[in-house]
């Protein structure tokens, strides 16, 4: 099995690995190569809860003062395609599109703009989450809610900052099946990328390929009347224009 | 300058990188080399919250019927004799002795004792937390609370457990400068270190080098009567007869 590290649609039909037209064939065929998470491993993830006006509404929460921080666990990273598992005492699963900012060096202490000059580019992540251990038990567990194992797919690629000169004006959308769940835009951020990394750089040093999940728009399944959760089966699609589509199926 | 990893007292004398004795001499003078963390980076490492019952009561807590988790970012390890760090808006600085679990093998949904087998060995753990991430907001933050840059003093080695049969019936104690402020044994522990592995394994795979911090006895300062926070030059020293000693200075 060849594994491809963080390639998009469009590189995929360039190299040959998709077909470019009906007719065209394929360089390798589909069930020998896959395409993998373009960080399978970051240092760290550091996620930002309630960061969009209409999520925080939705959940009732009063807005904010400054970013609040939670941590997923590298080792609950997947890539596109494969298949996020609950564990057998879990019943509130539910997803949340995120534009994922890549760091490109190092940011410690640094104002607004030394920050964005050192991001790497952007993907996409699904900040799957637990909720019965996020909003049932007292003190929530957020960090543990997101970091279970298969909780956090990314990708498909890193999209560089020459494409992607300003993150603050991304659509986000996400679908569950064929029902479009999410659909929002990065202009609703309560704190933009920037302010957010620097922010975290003066209490936690940033390194190269670390992962910053900027927060998710309205319309996860745990604020719906009534509530709804990711059944085994159940596809997720995640989109933004300028990244690609990230597909995950429920086990 | 030369780094000794994860060496204690005992092997740092026999192999005469220190005095065995007042007239004897060292094999290398002592600013040649320092000692780092047993861990300098390990994969993850995952906290309990709330996990003796003297602690529990001093925080004024109701009793837990699974053990909380929160995260500590790798990225806070420091070593012994390391200076801990207080960013600059940080003013409710506190201590935490903790017994950590180092994991030997992967542990994935596993009875306590397949996790116990897995176990590489123990060494103690600094958990120190910016309070008023922890306690003075709403949801709190815990795992940003206790994951700034070094937050995570560790060491001085990793004991194995040929040498530790029993992490129940340890004596914990924490100095700060000259007094003594906690002074615990893990018999006291709500969940016992195989429950906690155990526990987590059905959520979160471990890996060989991740580290469990297995939660603190009573005598933190943020619930002293008035509280008493970390301040610059306070010396903070950790014990455990079965480990030894792990000293850390506030910078």
């Amino acid at each position: 099995m060849i594994e491809l590290l963080g390639l998009g649609e469009t590189a995929l039909r360039q190299l040959g690995f998709v077909a470019a037209q009906a007719d065209s064939r394929c360089f390798l065929d589909q069930s020998a190569w896959r395409i993998i998470a373009p960080l399978p491993n970051p240092g760290k993830i550091i996620g930002v809860g309630r960061n969009y006006g209409a999520h925080s509404q939705e959940g009732g929460m009063a807005r904010q003062e400054e970013p609040r921080l939670f941590v997923k666990l590298s080792s609950s990273v997947i890539g596109p395609g494969e298949h996020i598992v609950s564990p057998a005492s879990v019943h509130k699963l539910d997803w949340e599109v995120e534009l994922a900012a890549v760091v490109g060096s190092v940011m410690r202490n640094m104002s607004v703009s030394e920050c964005m000059q050192r991001v790497a580019g952007y993907t996409l992540l699904n900040d799957i989450s637990a909720r019965e251990f996020q909003f049932d038990v007292t003190p929530p567990q957020t960090t543990f809610a997101k970091s279970m194992d298969t909780f956090t797919p990314l990708g498909p690629c890193i999209v560089t900052c020459d494409e992607i000169s300003d993150p603050g004006n991304l659509d986000l959308k996400c679908w569950v099946n064929d029902e479009l769940v999410q659909d929002g835009s990065t202009s609703d951020m309560i704190f933009p990328v920037g302010y957010i990394l620097s922010y975290i750089s003066r209490f936690i040093t940033l390194d190269p390929g670390d992962v910053i999940a900027t927060g998710t728009p309205a319309g996860v399944g745990h604020f719906m009347k009534p509530p709804r959760y990711l059944q085994s089966g159940d596809r997720v699609r995640l989109f933004c224009p300028a990244i690609g589509e990230l597909h995950n199926t429920v086990e």
